[in-house]
């Protein structure tokens, strides 16, 4: 913890189950095969995770994998042997997440950017200091969001969550080959448009392209899909493919 | 802890006593406002540094300085109440130390870049993933560290220290405007080449002009000045001016 060297992933918690649990395990199996360790017992994680959120309604689990223990310095332990931390906790703000949902959400353009690291891409690891930062930069609660770019411009994804858009029918979303987070809802959404047939453009894409989309959305684990309906001046209506995608996907939040 | 939301600093203890205490205070002070918060109390963690060091004769104090708790997500709490942790640990390797200082070290050039940061460059915060990785890289006991580039190619420092090379007597070092750890050391290296009024060139440097250099040597609190007589396949022998600032700031390390 003191590297900020391990992965995490959080799930939402509905009638004591944490939803897309599989999928959770997965990413953090893959996050840690991509810096270089790896778990053997997930399944004790899961079963873990399992009984800590039997008693909870509505709520979040998080959990997190780091390197576990080493010597001083930056250099890992030949024999590795990571740690977990699982949290659960009840949430109480079911009514704001609905009216996100059904009534959309407004944000705004981080100036906060984004670092750019293939190594790192993708990867949900525990350096979250640019979204720290990002999230400092706002206390006005009618902004939902913060929507960050790289280094170099791109639109990359929003502190907590991961964005699409839509023009002339195609789904856009960034390719999040140098930073950003892989989300699992994200990877739900692109499959159900794959299953639909849709044009994907899954690419870099400036901040102008966003402005210029029929519709925008955004997405995680926890808020599900969330309409853009405001970005700084630019106002949008919660879009037709944007409620097809909530219709589709409303059993895995 | 689990966003990597903190800042840190090491230092030498040498008879009982952490040496650069002050400016290490100093560092972590800017760090702490350059991320948005500030320990008001910096006073007692020098009397807890002191105290915790008295009875060690070789060793490395760590001092790391949370932002604190926060509620779930990524916005800190409107009261920051920063949390400290002081650890100090007796060394064992006098004897590679000041090997390494008398006839030179080998490094390596680290596949592991730098990823672009002007709101987090300078500051040595809690993130530190990219190093780990970097460090991953290699264990032949022979190399000493490994040189760190950013994402455009530029050279940064090395996994643990700053970098410095001679070039036609005029010192030049990274500028760390965009990534990179602002060293204490490096701070006083730099004080001492003004006072001696060589010439300085601090801006972005690339690979070749390392290559190119006439001496090479990198500095840290823990190690000191030290002289680099190999990376990859260039070889160097310790340098003029790096016995010089050896011998001129011996006293800090």
């Amino acid at each position: 913890l003191q590297y900020g060297d391990g992965v995490f992933t959080t799930a939402r918690i509905r009638a004591g189950r944490p939803l897309l649990l599989e999928r959770h395990l997965q990413r953090l199996d893959r996050d840690m095969q991509q810096l270089g360790y790896e778990l053997s017992d997930l399944a004790t994680v899961k079963s873990e995770a399992a009984a800590l959120c039997q008693d909870i309604e509505h709520g979040v689990l998080k959990i997190i994998i780091t390197r576990g223990a080493g010597e001083r310095g930056y250099r890992p332990p030949t024999e590795i042997a990571p740690r977990r931390i699982l949290q659960a906790v009840a949430s109480a703000d079911e009514k704001s997440r609905s009216d996100a949902a059904q009534h959309g959400i407004a944000m705004r353009v981080c100036r906060t950017r984004l670092g750019r690291n293939p190594a790192l891409a993708g990867v949900k690891h525990l350096n979250r200091l640019e979204q720290v930062l990002a999230r400092t930069e706002w206390r006005d609660p009618d902004i939902f969001e913060g929507l960050m770019l790289d280094s170099d411009g791109h639109v990359i994804e929003t502190t907590q969550a991961n964005v699409f858009f839509v023009r002339d029918g195609m789904l856009c979303t960034p390719a999040l080959e140098a930073c950003g987070v892989q989300g699992i809802l994200r990877a739900l959404v692109l499959e159900q448009a794959d299953a639909w047939a849709m044009q994907i453009r899954c690419e870099d894409f400036m901040l102008d392209a966003l402005l210029a989309a029929d519709e925008v959305f955004i997405t995680n684990c926890l808020a599900g899909v969330v309409p853009v309906c405001r970005l700084e001046d630019r106002t949008w209506q919660p879009g037709v493919l944007t409620r097809r995608f909530q219709a589709a996907l409303t059993e895995f939040y």
